[in-house]
């Protein structure tokens, strides 16, 4: 069945959108609630929920960082990837904009926005990490996530592929659980996008760190693992 | 193999008795013990228990939000629709006095009614979120569940159709890590009604919210699949 | 291939040898670090690790209410039966044993003995609980386990036999996550029985409700689903 | 499809690179947030990654002990054994390497290196333990792991092979919940080798512990499996 690319991008729009409300909602509803480990099992599970319900129609990427390790090996064509995006950080940024309804609207409340540098402001680092600490973080984290996409959807492991998304979505936990303190984690410039342009001060002047660091995280993934599939 | 309504039924009432009384159990008997993020587990673990136990009789709605979005795309007869409602309700209820018992009975007690408005009273919100922020995330929760129940059960997904109760389970619990705060989280009017009727007070003048959200939510959710399906 | 019975015995002694262990031993060793939601992940992946290792041989029970359920409906011989439960205990003893030599043999330990009554005491209920309340509460969730067992196991579920034992686990991880402040959760009469041996006193004059409750929901649970897979 | 040596090599590399990098990573970047059960879900979580990405290309050992075990069964030739555990250890110290550099690289910070004894040292128990009871619990707790891996690897399992990956992973987490107040846990002679180069002292002194313990625990589990199988 031949799928239309509009559909394909309404599905990432979609999906995107369920990522970063249920994602970041959780770090800024419940928080202080489940605190880091329940923040990254709702990141993990929003990705698991979509990729069993949209994986099917556009792949869910949910992720330019994603759709551009794709492009980089050839896995989907330039135009397609740029409307993946469009529909990626559009879904993102009506997200941030149902959460910043919910949370009351607060103004200067961060929206769980990624950041660097000192704690206790929006767009810092919830561990008070360096700029250079969490470029770092997330290119290696990226990559090791990229590495695990390309993987469990490869033709080596097309025996146990119906756990793809399972398994995709637990090692975004897994990122999660280990990164939230370093960056709050993007590894996906979508996810950062969003709450940035509510938050806006450091939240959007740090911006570039998680669009760079995820793309060359992302293509790097998909080299490491062509290496592992072709060496 | 034909299965008979009345087992169907069945299966409705003891699924949805095993929902409320694990997940509601939760929080009534241990919800110090384990947080909002081992509530969470609860919910989602009890539909993940029902959904491979009593998923091939009844489909395992548990739900009525659920089950008027099946009717709203014809997928269950109207017939059915209301016999599995009254199923719903009846297991909720019960499982609602099991819980009473086992709490002792204390008056006044919440019994994991959902709620609204002022926190520190039975029938109020864990964050003390109101009405309209209440009612605005019951529906959008909802939706999100049900465009994954849609999808995941889907001819488009048949290929991963056995993970189908994991992923929607996952799903719930997903939606309780962010949404505890706001509501209690119902998307379920069985799961509202069932405490409601024991607590009284706020919970009970609060209940409309409890359906009206969840059935707006669920019926919503329906046609983004439908979208996400045909567009 | 036929399987011999001293086989399936040797399966169901180590399964159960590491349920306890492992089990028990979250609440002894790393209670106070993991929580309740920790000791709950603890039973249940114990059960997950050993359904999928010894699944196959002994159709790993590793608890005698799940064998007694299985002879009442005709699954099992009353000679393979009572070899099991032979094996089901002395694993569970051998456990205790192990996890006393690790936790340094303190006199009085508890060793995760199950309890009812006052809290503070070896073989106390954590929530103080009553012995009626405890006893009440492991029939229902005995009987909510046995169903689920029933119903992952039978034919009317073929199609996802293979998620069973993760199935299987994780409801015995949602029981523990509820039912921990009642009475630490038995639903087992092994598990009860090996700590209490060691521990003595209270854990040792209550142990019979922790055999009769788990064997009595164990057996209604069996009933239940007959009605769910027959009516 | 024929894979060379030199590729399931670099898979070992870099899934152990994975495992020590994220596990011991929640440790040492998010410990204090994620508590012993986030960081025993890191560790189960970065295997369950590997083993669906690099499973199908070396098998996704990523531990000495995994792969003395399947030597003393004859699941791997000699020199392929040493080519892996060659490939675990330069995986796991990078891994430490980059942790290091995350971490700030302050000097006589543990990296979560294992430990025995006296608390509040690097390279000390959690839990004040001594090195006999970190011993036993090393050896009870690899053969457990053990008996696992041998157990859903085998033919025995094949029905269930595709959610190997999960199991065994869970199992590791459900080894940490259980033993990380003991000893952090290692099980893994790589896991241990990687830290304790970086921070030296006790944690360089205590090694032997964490190499003997794990391969006779590896071994013995590998003989408990056979004797299941067979006996």
């Amino acid at each position: 069945m031949k799928i239309s690319l509009s559909k394909k991008v309404f599905a990432e729009f979609f999906g995107t959108l369920v990522l970063v409300l249920m994602g970041c909602g959780s770090a800024v509803l419940a928080g202080h609630n489940v605190g880091f480990l329940g923040i990254a099992f709702a990141f993990g599970l929003s990705v698991v929920a979509m990729a069993y319900t949209i994986g099917n129609i556009s792949g869910c990427h949910l992720n330019p960082a994603i759709t551009i390790s794709m492009l980089s090996l050839g896995k989907i064509s330039g135009k397609d990837a740029l409307a993946y995006i469009v529909g990626q950080i559009t879904g993102a940024i009506s997200a941030a904009g149902i959460l910043y309804t919910l949370a009351g609207g607060k103004p200067g409340y961060s929206l769980a926005a990624n950041g660097l540098g000192q704690n206790g402001v929006a767009g810092g680092s919830p561990g008070g990490y360096s700029l250079l600490t969490g470029l770092i973080a997330e290119i290696v984290f990226t990559c090791i996530f990229l590495v695990v996409i390309h993987g469990v959807t490869s033709k080596v492991n097309k025996d146990k592929a119906a756990f793809g998304g399972l398994i995709i979505g637990f090692t975004l936990t897994l990122i999660h659980i280990v990164g939230i303190p370093l960056t709050g984690v993007s590894v996906n410039p979508a996810r950062s996008i969003g709450p940035a342009l509510f938050v806006g001060g450091a939240a959007l002047s740090n911006l570039w760190v998680f669009i760079l660091g995820p793309v060359i995280g992302g293509i790097a993934g998909g080299y490491v693992w062509r290496m592992l599939e072709l060496c």
